[in-house]
């Protein structure tokens, strides 16, 4: 199946709904939100913009289960719409200058006008899945909402682990889940669920979907996480290890803390240096961090997969969700 | 008409709404919301919560249009959570370290959990207006939504509007209302506008109650912009004319702006000090600064007044209606 025409069609939708600020008064706030899409400023253009795998998600479900790809647009913008909305506040909160490797809207704008074009585009979000109205009942556009909204409030809970954890020294690899549930599997979850619902899938259908998405959000998570430490740098295109030089709490470090070895003496100790990474992602190997993550990633893999195909998604569509979810998985990139 | 059982019950609908944070491993995010709500920490309670006028208004304007206010609360919920999310985005956005005599939120857990408690502020908002279905038709509950998402849009606008302004050194009496209709008037518009939806008002009548909040809003705060300049400090409760030292673009401000006269040849030049503020509220009431408020704030008000006779609201709410509306418009407070 050729992704270009719903590729072309999300980007079309998208800017339809951003432009609800292309006003008189308000151009130069639009201009905020369409640099953050990636669609001007400097560096605009496809890297900018980033691969648009949540709108395709919802999309290719809704087409699997048998509907017209093209009447569920404004839920694969109104996905994509969140997703940009967590980017922009996660930038301010994780204090990042960079995104895509692109000035992020903070240092572009400052913090104050930057948690406005988050919030601006969290709203443009909830007025996408109301467009909805057009082509589906009002029960379904309830429904649809419902779908959105209760996937928000597990971003922002998710969001809420995240940072305490940064604060926390008696982590483990139960506390995982949680976290990356409501900040990863979540919002994927979504897509694959709203796609069934739009799809016209029953209840039962839409369960397996939504089954799908968690698992496979999980396993995306966990391989980025595996990725983070011992990817190869060329393939990646970021700096090998820099997530233990950040600190961040992923899968491989959680369970290594749980052995309360070497690995957790010197992570108590404060902050990787650039210089001790190679040592260190050896150490967390050796203890047993690397299998941990190696084998719930293919236990989330696993559980996709077999998802995905309780799920008999049909045509085209059915076939490059497999194509898609095999090249998520399997990706060393 | 008693409002007590009004405020109580709108009081118990946000503590449900609110709720939903109330999970194992959230405890601590959900007691950051009930905070900033007003119910717990130090110096909870009704000085701590605010006055909940808005969503009030819904259930009243609902009242006025013959259906029972209880069936309104999820919408006055949502309404409040609203002004709440966007009170908790301003205090970081404007540096403010008290609100209603606390700390605000990022000044007890740090600007990155703070906008995290905005968003999810603003998600709730979402959810609770969804919750109407128990009680409305989907199609009802569709159009509701789109209200406020509609309203939280112009709130963005207004808020980009204010933040843009402050580096702005030709602004006019002109540049007031666009800021004042998103900051202020469209929330309480919206108020209205859903209280008559929910009544069971057709669309006509919606507009007129829409109408009455629209202008109520803007007559609000242009009173609200001139006791911050020549209000009692002994009534008011705030500093005078801290808003000439904060250097706030009021209707006031603008309008001596407009004359280029003695006032806007200091304003240009920095900061008003504490010292200058009796000699330059003089200055800019001597050159109209005060008239043109005074004069807006009266036509506004009749607007507002006129909206609401037009409207017709029945019953006892109706009454409050008028009451509440009278005690707003002429407040020394």
């Amino acid at each position: 199946m050729d992704m270009k025409p719903l590729l072309s069609h999300i980007e079309l939708e998208l800017q339809r709904q951003v432009s609800r600020l292309d006003q008189p008064r308000t151009k130069p706030f639009h201009e905020m939100l369409t640099y953050h899409m990636g669609w001007t400023g400097d560096g605009a253009g496809p890297e900018a913009t980033g691969k648009r795998i949540r709108p395709l998600m919802v999309l290719l479900c809704s087409s699997a289960c048998g509907a017209s790809w093209q009447l569920a647009l404004p839920a694969a913008a109104a996905i994509e719409l969140v997703h940009n909305f967590s980017l922009v506040h996660d930038d301010i909160q994780d204090n990042s200058p960079k995104r895509r490797g692109r000035d992020t809207a903070w240092v572009k704008w400052g913090t104050p006008m930057a948690i406005n074009v988050g919030d601006a585009l969290f709203v443009i979000s909830s007025q996408a899945i109301i467009d909805l109205k057009e082509n589906y009942s009002a029960e379904v556009v309830v429904k649809a909402a419902e779908i959105l909204h209760n996937t928000c409030l597990e971003l922002t809970r998710g969001q809420f682990l995240d940072m305490s954890y940064e604060e926390r020294t008696d982590l483990g690899a139960e506390d995982y889940w949680p976290m990356i549930a409501g900040k990863t599997a979540a919002l994927i979850s979504a897509c694959c669920h709203l796609g069934a619902l739009l799809g016209g899938a029953d209840e039962e259908k839409q369960e397996v979907y939504r089954s799908f998405g968690h698992y496979l959000g999980l396993a995306f998570q966990v391989q980025d996480d595996i990725l983070g430490i011992w990817g190869d740098e060329k393939v990646t295109g970021k700096s090998v290890a820099s997530d233990l030089v950040e600190g961040k709490n992923s899968l491989p470090v959680l369970a290594g803390l749980d052995k309360k070895g070497k690995f957790a003496e010197r992570w108590a100790k404060g902050p990787i240096t650039p210089d001790e990474v190679g040592e260190i992602s050896r150490l967390l190997a050796s203890e047993g961090g690397l299998l941990v993550a190696q084998e719930s990633a293919k236990q989330m893999t696993d559980l996709a997969l077999r998802s995905l195909e309780e799920a008999e998604p049909g045509g085209e569509a059915g076939d490059a969700l497999f194509g898609l979810a095999k090249k998520l998985l399997n990706r060393d990139q």
